[in-house]
């Protein structure tokens, strides 16, 4: 264990190769690849899917979207749900993101599938839709 | 390919999956695992490293850094340089973020190991360390 280290960190968990664990997360910092990978969850528990990657905005460099996956198999047939960083809250009992959407909610949300050729991020309408139904303020603005 | 593209997508390259590349990058946003493993160049084109991951900060929700790393295998051995993320540039004919910095420079930078038990992100001096190297602002203030 280091002795400079902070309150909050755990022993190693999730970690790859051989670097401690504070090189991903402190209380203040996360690593992209330690995003990668973790639950998003309803508060009851029930996993809705795994966040894919984050979009970082190159302008700002502020994180505008983590990317949820769910469904299909190595990545064939995964639905993508685009959810605003703002509305990711880390829960430590669930160990994953918590995120309040019914099953309805989602089924309605902003999505596409990894096969889809008519997605384009680039399309601020699309954008727009994703924030219009989270009701959150857009990254661009 | 998609209809509603906007200029400056090439062809699929260094994709996972069936997903389409503007779902990676488009001319606002770039995911986060596309960056992890794009090479830093020197001006000339000399490979210095590859990015590992991007450190954001939970409170800003804006990226602070890139982890730089070259050398080990597998992860043993390596070292971990944290660039600001503002002095990356991408440049395009050298498919690398281009970082104007010596090999003296390099030697010099702040740095950690994979096994380096003293490393601690959450340590204020470090960081400011990092931020006095490159002369760049501290991402927290």
């Amino acid at each position: 264990m280091a002795t400079t280290m902070g309150s909050g960190f755990g022993t190693s968990s999730g970690m790859s190769g051989s670097e401690n664990v504070e090189s991903r997360e402190t209380e203040r910092l996360i690593a992209s690849d330690k995003v990668e990978g973790t639950s998003v969850v309803r508060p009851n528990g029930d996993t809705i899917g795994e966040i894919e990657r984050v979009m970082i905005d190159k302008r700002s460099g502020k994180v505008a979207y983590a990317v949820m996956s769910f469904g299909g198999i190595l990545g064939i047939g995964e639905s993508y749900y685009p959810l605003p960083w703002d509305m990711l809250k880390y829960n430590e009992a669930l160990d994953g993101y918590e995120v309040d959407i019914t099953e309805e909610q989602l089924r309605g949300a902003p999505s596409y599938s990894g096969d889809d050729d008519e997605f384009d991020w680039s399309n601020r309408e699309w954008g727009t839709r994703v924030h219009d139904y989270y009701n959150t303020r857009p990254y661009w603005s």
